[in-house]
């Protein structure tokens, strides 16, 4: 289906140049052809366009002096882009009803327009609500709810008792609400500690595959609104999450830490338990965190990346600090007693 | 169900100051009701009870002059109130039997009581102990064992010919037995090396969810009895973990690594393989353990997180401690040359 | 079936050194009996070749000098041995066929001695090739090809639209396909960026256990011929990975890298995304990759382990190297003016 970019001036606002040209696609400068709309936000992108196939593009305000061809012109080209894209490129969805090869509980109550696909499971006295989509061999747990809207792609696990709002995504393979890692040291042994609480997860939040977010101990695991996890990220027991914060793949975030809201956490990061992070919190890729950060602001720490042989001979340092700050401290004794005794020597009187 | 905490102390030992009341669940202080027993086992917690509404609390013999009703003095009070909790929530089990939907080879051998869940696969040969509980959508591989008591969670896979001892938990996704990481080059390409060890886990283990546990090369991958590994953790082919140790999420062990007993290993360790932990070994998270530790004691490294922008100013110095270094010994020698001057220059024949 | 030395020397050269025995299996030097073969590639493993049983040895060239029972001299005797274990151990795969319980949807091409486990799903318009084999609880998505040979091990997922190559393996729980992490901030929440690329895999790749390959945004995520991946590893959207290259568990590679061919990646290394990595590029374990790089070579860098009291000393100067700079070449300014206040003041003239 074509659009006349008109037609997007009409949903999404911006301003139209040139041509009222119709489009079909979304695409990159490189594999853009004439019926494809393409976007330019900075001028790197900017500086490509001339050698760009493509029949339309969107052009952040300071980039409008690039339009070479009929354009529309918008405050957020990348978010006109993303709102032009899902117009464009509706998500599939299978058929409404359960496949025959489904199981679904006969105490489960589901919406209006609810699919499940082949063998997924859906457990006794789960919710799943209107226009909710399971996929292939998903499990939805016993007393799970689905609020309408939500997706779960195939495979995903949700644990029984745990609630996930309206039009939240998860992909294939995540687990939501397997236990913690709770465990008293019997002075022999470790006893595992039931893990009693739940995961709740609040409406819009998307979440990645192979993620796997623990269900609380005693209370509850809280993700909120809006919040965006990649893939493999791990979220353990009665972390609480605040709304639209966004965490990158392969980070994991310990017990009963609370993040704040709007949050950007990036990939890799490892945060230790029991600590806090105040809203508007950037930490950077491959970061450690070890205590609570208070206020807003960007985080990091990484060793620097070297070629080895010269990692090697920093690393043998590194492990010295404690000495050579030592050592530079003695030096300034030993330069400024120096300087004393250089004055005395430059004393007139000796 | 409620219980006196005379029946608790009948149980579990301890000593009951106080009037008997009876309990019904276990809870945080801060959500507990009169029918919620609670912990206390130090003094930042002490110092919160009087606000807490519950009817009863565990405290530690150093913490009972805290007591302001009903409870119960326990060496222990962790591992008595994970007592307390897994009697009064009871791990929920589905109907003994296999679901209609379930598929179990014929040559498979099913113990007493046996629960096989929706969708799930038993291969050929393979034998689940008594009381064995097979989650929704799980596979469990041709010849595999699967000792009484055991319980994998949806969508678990354990390949063929793997064993797994008496009551042992398996999460979500996890995955046991997949082909090792092992190729050799052939001057163009990698060639696989067949993988034809096995995965042999011990009793009272708990494995977490999408963790992936990969079988030996020629031997076996061990893991023994009674260790608790949690989510997102990857054990390589051949490694060997002894028994009691711990290990944290998203932490990776490198192929024939040998961990000893009684470990803890945090989040986020990365360790090499061919290497070896003596046993008490506590390694911190987000360390890299590039060597055998040989003697237990505590070990970590990791960058310290700081502002964005004091990181640059340091991390450009990381990259030259080397030349530091060599500035610091050069400086010393200027020193000591220097004093050695200003001496001579001192002498009372000068 | 035991096969003779010979037979090996026929299909796989090398020069054989003594009587010509039959062996049936390959095995460590410790485990080995009499009708196992086992290797030596280094004097490591030379020196416990007289203790151990086995019937036969693989030895390298310059390790000739250690047989002492029958042997094959080989020029890379590990890629030799891994033939050898290939030709004793071949994969066992299940009967041809659907699964009674499969579902395969009609418009679906099965080619011929397609083996579709228990519990698969084949999406519609599907295309698995000759001697394909689907596990059990696999999820094949609409219009996906499987080209010939390729094994998907149980549970893994593909999503609609992926295509993979010959005699490519994936294993148990990995998600190929899943949407990249896509995000436009409209200034008060995430907008999901329609992710509308696909994964392309070639041919003889290795995906290990839940192991995640996104989908491109807009153009596609590719993996080149020859490539392996172990577990747990995380490739974001639009990466393209070169053939040949290997990467180790726990490994991240963020959106739009692009690795070059014949790279070794540790485990748990973190990549930046938007990076170039040139051909023939290690990385060593644990390194996050924060800009490209444009030579081969051996790079890396992680902050090294040390007792945690030693780390605690260290770490609190780590944050303090850019004062710690400053006051060494304030030391050298001070020390080198003194040096000539010294010469100054040994003036004659003064």
């Amino acid at each position: 289906v074509a659009y006349h970019l008109s037609e997007f001036v009409r949903r999404f606002g911006g301003e139209l140049k040139g041509d009222d040209v119709a489009v079909a696609q979304v695409a990159t400068l490189e594999a853009a052809t004439a019926s494809d709309i393409v976007f330019v936000g900075s001028a790197k992108y900017a500086a490509k366009l001339p050698d760009s196939a493509a029949g339309a593009v969107i052009l952040a305000v300071d980039m409008a002096k690039a339009a070479d061809r009929p354009c529309i012109i918008a405050t957020n080209p990348q978010l006109y882009f993303a709102q032009l894209a899902t117009l464009l490129n509706p998500t599939p969805r299978p058929a409404a009803g359960a496949h025959a090869s489904a199981y679904v509980a006969p105490s489960a109550k589901l919406g209006k327009d609810v699919s499940v696909g082949p063998f997924a499971s859906i457990g006794d006295g789960a919710t799943l609500g209107d226009g909710t989509v399971v996929g292939a061999g998903c499990r939805v747990g016993d007393r799970v709810t689905l609020a309408a809207g939500c997706r779960m792609y195939d495979n995903a696990v949700v644990y029984a008792d745990c609630q996930i709002g309206e039009n939240t995504i998860i992909h294939a393979n995540a687990v939501i609400g397997a236990d913690g890692f709770g465990n008293a040291w019997t002075g022999s042994a470790w006893f595992k500690i039931p893990q009693i609480g739940r995961v709740i997860i609040g409406a819009d939040v998307e979440i990645g595959a192979a993620t796997t977010i623990d269900r609380g101990a005693l209370g509850d695991t809280v993700i909120e609104d809006g919040v965006r996890i990649d893939n493999l990220v791990q979220i353990a027991h009665n972390v609480h999450i605040g709304k639209h914060t966004a965490i990158a793949a392969c980070t994991g975030i310990a017990g009963s830490s609370r993040i704040g809201a709007y949050c950007t956490i990036a990939g890799a990061v490892m945060m230790v338990g029991h600590i806090e992070l105040a809203d508007r919190v950037t930490v950077l890729g491959g970061t450690l965190v070890g205590k609570s950060i208070g206020q807003p602001g960007v985080y990091g720490g990484h060793y620097p990346m070297q070629k080895h042989e010269d990692w090697l001979g920093n690393a043998a340092h590194l492990r010295r600090l404690d000495s050579m700050a030592k050592r530079i401290k003695e030096l300034e004794h030993q330069v400024g007693a120096k300087t004393l005794t250089r004055e005395q020597n430059n004393d007139p009187g000796s």
